[in-house]
Order: C-alpha cells, then sequence, then structure tokens
C-alpha cells in the first residue's frame, strides 16, 4: 500500500517554505508517496507554485487556519487553537487518511496533539520522543528526549523497552544493547532516579549492559540511551550547540594563516564528507514512541532535506507496521513494571 | 608569600608519571611555588628521578600508603583507607602546611576528603564542583558538575551565588551573567526542580539572566551555568565524548582522499590552535567552592600540562584569598534563601 503521510507545513523556526520543499524531495524519492500539506491554504499553494509543483496530484493541501508558535505553551495553544495545523494533522490521522505525521513545530504541542488525537498504546504510561544521535558505528537512540521532564523509574524503564523494540524493527539490530545514562558505570552511581530505574532495567529481559556516561554516548557501544526527558533534551541541546561552536573555532582558525586556508580547500572533499556524516538533517527526525499511531518532531531549524527524512522514516514505520509490532512486543517483554511514586 | 601546594600524586587514571611532571612544569611557571608530592614515597622519588629533580628544593614528599581507586566508593574508600593520598592533601591543608590541594584522582572521595578536612563556609548548605567550559567567547562556568547528584533549589541558588562570585574574582569579570540549565528559555519550561530553582535566582541580587538552553553554554553569552550535579557531569562527559568523536570522524575522512591528506597538513597550524583552544587542558580543572579552603579537581586523564594549569589556579585562588573573600560576599549577596525540602 503507498504510504500516505501529513505534514505540518507551518512549524518551524522558517515557515512553510522548508516544508513544503522536503514534501517536494519526498514525492520525488519515495515512490507512490503521497503527502497531505496541512495548514494555511494561501500560504501553502504560493509555496507549491514557487516550487513549480500547482498541478502534482501527490500533493494535497488540507487547511488549517491556526499555527502553534515555537514558544507556546502546548496545553494553552491547543486549547485555543482548534484549528492550529499540527493538531488538524492527527484529526487527519485518526480518521484514517494518513498513516503518519511529520512536524518540525512546537514539539511539546506535537507530542499533546497526538496523544490526544491518537491515545497511548496499552499499557504505556507516558509516551515519549527518541532521538537519534550520530556516533562512530551506526545511530543511537536517546529517549526521551523532551516530552517528559520529571520521570519516575517505570517511565524510565519504559522508555528503554520502547526505544529497544523500535531500534530492532527499524535498524535491524538484533537484541539491541540498551545503556542508562548516569554519572559513573558502577551500579551505585547516579541519582535516585537512576539508581531505581537500575533495579528495574535489571530484571527485565532486554539486552541492559548497565551504566553508560555521557561520552559512551558517541562511541556507538550502545543502540538505546535511556534518561528523562530533561537530561535528553539538556544531551541533545549541548551536542548541538557544541557541534557548532566547534565549527565555528576551527573555521575561525584555520582562516588565520594562508597555508591553512589553501589547506581546507584542498580538503574540501573530506570536510564534506564529515559534513553529511554528522548533520542532524541526515537522521530523519525523532519518532514519538508509545503512541496508537505515527508521529515524528523533526527540529525546527529543519531544511528541506531533514523534512524528506523525517517523511522517509514516517512512510516507512506506516510500512513495516512498527506501531502494531511495538503494541505486540511491549506485552511480552513484561512492559508493566511496579510504579513508584516516589 | 609564595604559594604551597599539596598535589595528590597518586589518583587519576595513569598514575604518578603525569602528575609528577604537572609538578616539575608548575615550579618552573610559577615563581617561587613549592608543590608536596602526596602519595607512595618509592614511586614518587622513582618519578622525580626520571624526570631529573631529585634535588629540588621545591619539590618535598609526602608520604601517604594508600591510594582510592577511580571506581571505589567514596565514603567506604576513605572510611577504609585512612592513609590515602588525598586525604593525606587535605590534612596538610587543614595543617595549614599547604594553601590549596590539586587532585585529579576519584572527585567524590576528593570532595568527600575535602569536606571532611577543611569544613564548609558559613552558610553553604551544599559545597559543589565549578567546572570550566571552552566556548566562543570565554570561560563559562558550570555549577555543579558531579559533587551533588540529587539537590534542592536552594542548593541550586548557591552554586549560582558561589559561582558567579568566583567568576568575578578569577577571571575579573564585573557582575557575571548566571543562567539556569533549562528546556527552553520561557520562564515555564523545565523540570520542578529548575521552575522552583527560577523563583530564587529571580529574586535575588545576581545578574540572572533566565533560563537557557545547552546549545547556550557555548555561545559565550552567560558566565555561570547553574544546574545539578547530575545533570552538569553528563553534559560535561557528553560535550567531551562529543569533542573526541567529531576529532575522529573528521580525521576519518580527511584521511580518505589525497587532496584531504595534503590540506589537512597545510592546515596543520590552524589545527593546532583549534585544538589549543578546546584542549581542557588548558583550563586547569575544576575549583571545589563552598570549602574552608581551596580544592582543585582535574581529570582522570589529565596530562602535565593540565596538572600544571590546575597548581597555577590553585596557588592563584590561595594568592587572591578567594575563599575569605567568597565568604565574605556571600554573606552580602542574601545567600541565606528559604529551603524547599520537595
Amino acid at each position: 500500500m503507498a504510504p500516505r503521510v501529513a505534514l505540518d507545513a507551518m512549524g518551524g523556526d522558517s515557515g512553510p517554505s522548508p516544508l513544503v520543499e522536503g514534501a517536494v524531495l519526498a514525492i520525488r524519492d519515495i515512490p507512490g508517496l503521497r503527502v497531505s500539506l496541512v495548514g494555511v491554504e494561501e500560504a501553502l499553494a504560493r509555496e507549491m507554485s514557487r516550487l513549480g509543483v500547482e498541478g502534482e496530484r501527490r500533493l494535497s493541501i488540507v487547511p488549517a487556519a491556526e499555527v502553534v508558535g515555537m514558544d507556546e505553551s502546548p496545553m494553552d495553544a491547543l486549547r485555543r487553537k482548534r484549528d492550529s495545523s499540527v493538531l488538524v494533522a492527527f484529526k487527519e490521522h485518526k480518521a484514517g487518511r494518513v498513516d503518519g505525521v511529520v512536524s518540525a513545530g512546537n514539539s511539546g504541542a506535537t507530542m499533546a496533539a497526538a496523544v490526544r488525537c491518537l491515545g497511548r498504546l496499552p499499557g504505556v504510561v507516558r509516551p515519549g520522543i527518541a532521538g537519534p544521535f550520530p556516533t562512530l558505528k551506526g545511530p543511537v537512540l536517546m529517549m526521551d528526549v523532551g516530552a517528559n521532564v520529571d520521570c519516575r523509574p517505570k517511565h524510565l524503564f519504559q522508555f528503554g523497552v520502547m526505544a529497544a523494540v523500535y531500534h530492532e524493527i527499524c535498524f535491524g539490530t538484533a537484541s539491541p544493547r540498551v545503556g542508562l545514562l548516569s554519572i559513573g558505570e558502577e551500579r551505585g552511581k547516579g541519582n535516585s532516579l537512576v539508581k531505581r530505574t537500575h533495579e528495574l532495567l535489571q530484571t527485565s529481559s532486554l539486552n541492559y549492559v548497565g551504566n553508560i556516561e555521557g561520552g559512551d554516548i558517541f562511541g556507538g557501544d550502545v543502540d538505546v540511551v535511556v534518561c528523562d526527558g530533561f537530561v535528553g533534551n539538556v544531551c541533545l541541546k549541548v551536542s548541538e550547540g557544541m557541534a557548532e561552536a566547534l565549527g565555528t573555532m576551527l573555521r575561525d582558525e584555520l582562516s588565520r594563516d594562508l597555508s591553512s586556508r589553501l589547506g581546507y580547500l584542498m580538503s574540501r572533499h573530506g570536510f564534506g564528507r564529515f559534513k553529511k556524516r554528522v548533520d542532524y538533517a541526515e537522521y530523519g527526525g525523532a519518532p514519538l514512541l508509545g503512541l496508537k499511531g505515527c508521529g515524528i518532531v523533526c527540529h525546527g531549524k529543519s531544511n528541506g532535506r531533514a523534512i524528506k527524512n523525517a517523511i522517509r522514516v514516517a512512510s516507512e514505520m506506516a510500512a513495516k507496521d512498527i506501531v502494531g509490532r511495538i503494541s505486540t512486543i511491549l506485552d511480552k517483554v513484561g512492559f508493566d513494571v511496579p510504579d513508584d511514586e516516589g
């Protein structure tokens, strides 16, 4: 069956341009794909015309008059803006007219709209966002990277299970290695949340490798990193900010003498390959896991290529029935551990 | 008065070699400095002989038969190993025979030994570690980076005050800008600890700029980043791990074609300047703040240059009476905010 994806075509830092561009790249790349562009009709029609795809039958516009701002409180915004693009996109999914939703808008609002329209999978206490990190070996999924800032051990445990199942199905990883983010590899280390989560993970059927430290994320020796959404979001932003700052400093130092400047020019193919390897745009957004449906959140700064890749991930999730398979597996691995209110 | 520093000459990942090397570099660099090398006598004498400084009167050995391992539980280790190098080093400080202590060993044990021997400054609930980060503009201090994994708002508030005072005295920063690490710049964002800390910081006399995100650390738009020791330690390790992984990937890609390889050689001065700029060894360790005395913790992987810089920082802290001045200022800025057990 040809995949159908709804794109919140208004969310993000730069308005509809890179989003519609991403949809156009996606239909050129993915056979049979249809994309519903959700948002303000005139704005989207203008973008389609700018890109010369007015008559393209695989792109359609689904009107939504409002947009949730990047800095709005998710709950307030969804209550007030019932015709917002992100909410209308998930309603399309709920109604069965698309198989997944992609949004580069306010990620809190995206998660809230997804939970409201699709609901949680049975047994899931808190859905979360699984963020991909570039590493030396392959993609690492960190969960949660921002949806849940105050967590209990059971939440973290379920993040580990869901991200492991997703890694297995999506990347074909047999028995993904799950690490718990802490501040030392010994089991006694960490804050109280981590120590109690360790007990739960240890008795699970997951391939749990124990505590890992922040520096171990990039070595590629684990496939899944479990943490609460506050720590995960900070890690994500620190690594982005660090990469950007290092890039600036390196360019700066390489432009200070003639030999370095020439050397940089000669090395440009190498720098190009490097850039591609660490570019977040290659990773195609972060899946929302734990829902009865498929949602992908993208960076607010996403360019067309990042959006295209996110649409690709959404259509693969649908094609492989990842949500259905996660639901089946969750039951088997003993998902329903005791909760701990502390 | 000539500065005197005790070096825990056994702690760290590589044994005494880089430590004694650092002490030798330090006495060559800092006029009048004396360093007490604390540790196993024969091992240290052998290192001194290897470096050709047997007769150097500005280096002395203070015997300590035991070493706290990097992975040992700090409390257990200090209880069992009463003659450990880190404890003996702080006893030297307590006895007034040195003005500060430098250790690259188990940082939890270093903090515990410091608290036990020196005690806390009046009003300080939790001493912490202020970790320096390289940024585009100048050094940013993040506090806490690992001493306190479960914190209350008052602890974070005090971290902000102590790090700001240290930044002002050490780097000459008038009215340092203090940011609270969170996952969004709006005041409503963050976990419950951050939201409650925000209220305390907002009513303080600090130059508080509000919430900052992980990516803002490296821009140099704040001088002090406030967070709990779990989050701070994860950030520190993530940024180290990320820098290392990026370096590996870049070297890898630059060696794949001849032009890039030649370009890299031509750019080596630029790369050298870049490396120096981001090298943690340049920053000279992280001060323990909130104690009646001076302690500096270094990375376990510290080389001689990093140790030399840490000894320099310790001797400056002593020369500028930073501890005394922190104590005086703490009183003035209204350090004793209400505590909140939640």
